[in-house]
């Protein structure tokens, strides 16, 4: 059941799965991250099924995350125990070996990251992450300048803004912050990135 | 000579130390700071001597700083490497003892954690945190709202919006975010408190 299965299988097995609103958001995240790719060379084809997938276990509702990550002895603190929403994308990382065929760590560790991003994240993170951010159907007062960036600046420039106004964002809503993301965030910094401007 | 000085002896140690705007800036948090210690129930005489102590470091040149952290083997990590003004605060907390003859491990923890926070800060610790942000001379757009929460918010409350609007403004700069910050306002968040309105 878990053999390779082709992109259209995937994408038929998605579909059926998650709302309409959800799929053709996947279907964008696809295919920006397909472009991205190109732009930075990276695997376009991981890209788009990375990207494509990344919320395939958004299908569980919010009270049942926590049950499904126990189930598989995904480990998680008190951040995501407060947000189990958060755990849809460590779940997506099991999700796409056990239900889409994908036996890639690489695309498994974008899809877990695509959240809340990491430290030492690879290009294929980075591009799901900021594909997630800006596919065509997001629509939020920064979206523009974060598409341009898209276009001009390097994948860390782009991360490192993208990153700034996740976190302004999620700031200003008084939500938690998670770790990884300034743990990431500062990585670029200590590295020796600078906003773009 | 590190016998305890009157709150009049460290003022005028102070004034012949940090420039004049610093000092009239470390008078207003000592007053802030008292005003808050009486609304909150904490020890206004420690609050005020807290507040007109916290900056005490900001004497060493920048350059300087780490040199002094290592002399009196202050730990710290990457992200005081890279801005060695945050030490100011750690170094704060063993110049207090060392020149203004203050003997108070509260005290000395409140200014070390004056600029970035931390976990499971006392009320004394918040108090000094929030003085240094809203004394008479700061002067941002959001600095009236946080005056205002500070008449009508709940100590938690004031803090979490505190912390909140310090990290997107340090998000905004570009600059690195210390964990402690982060950890310090997720801890409020984790225990229920919401930004007041």
């Amino acid at each position: 059941m878990n053999a390779k299965l082709s992109y259209d299988e995937r994408k038929q097995l998605l579909a059926a799965r998650l709302k309409p609103s959800r799929f053709r958001h996947s279907l964008g995240v696809a295919e920006t991250a397909a472009q991205l790719a190109a732009r930075f060379g990276v695997d376009a084809e991981a890209a788009r099924t990375a990207g494509l997938l990344h919320d395939c276990a958004r299908e569980f509702p919010n009270e049942a995350m926590r049950a499904e990550a126990d189930k598989r002895q995904i480990p998680y603190g008190p951040i995501e125990r407060a947000m189990p929403l958060l755990l849809h994308a460590y779940l997506g990382a099991a999700r796409v070996r056990e239900l889409y065929g994908v036996d890639d760590d690489a695309i498994s560790q974008a899809i877990y990251r695509h959240t809340v991003g990491g430290p030492q994240m690879t290009r294929l993170d980075k591009i799901i992450w900021y594909a997630d951010m800006i596919e065509p159907s997001r629509d939020y007062p920064e979206v523009e300048m974060l598409r341009r960036l898209a276009r001009e600046a390097s994948l860390d420039e782009m991360l490192l803004m993208g990153l700034t106004e996740s976190i302004k964002f999620v700031a200003a809503k008084g939500h938690l912050l998670h770790p990884h993301t300034i743990e990431a965030r500062n990585e670029l910094l200590l590295r020796g990135v600078k906003l773009p401007v």
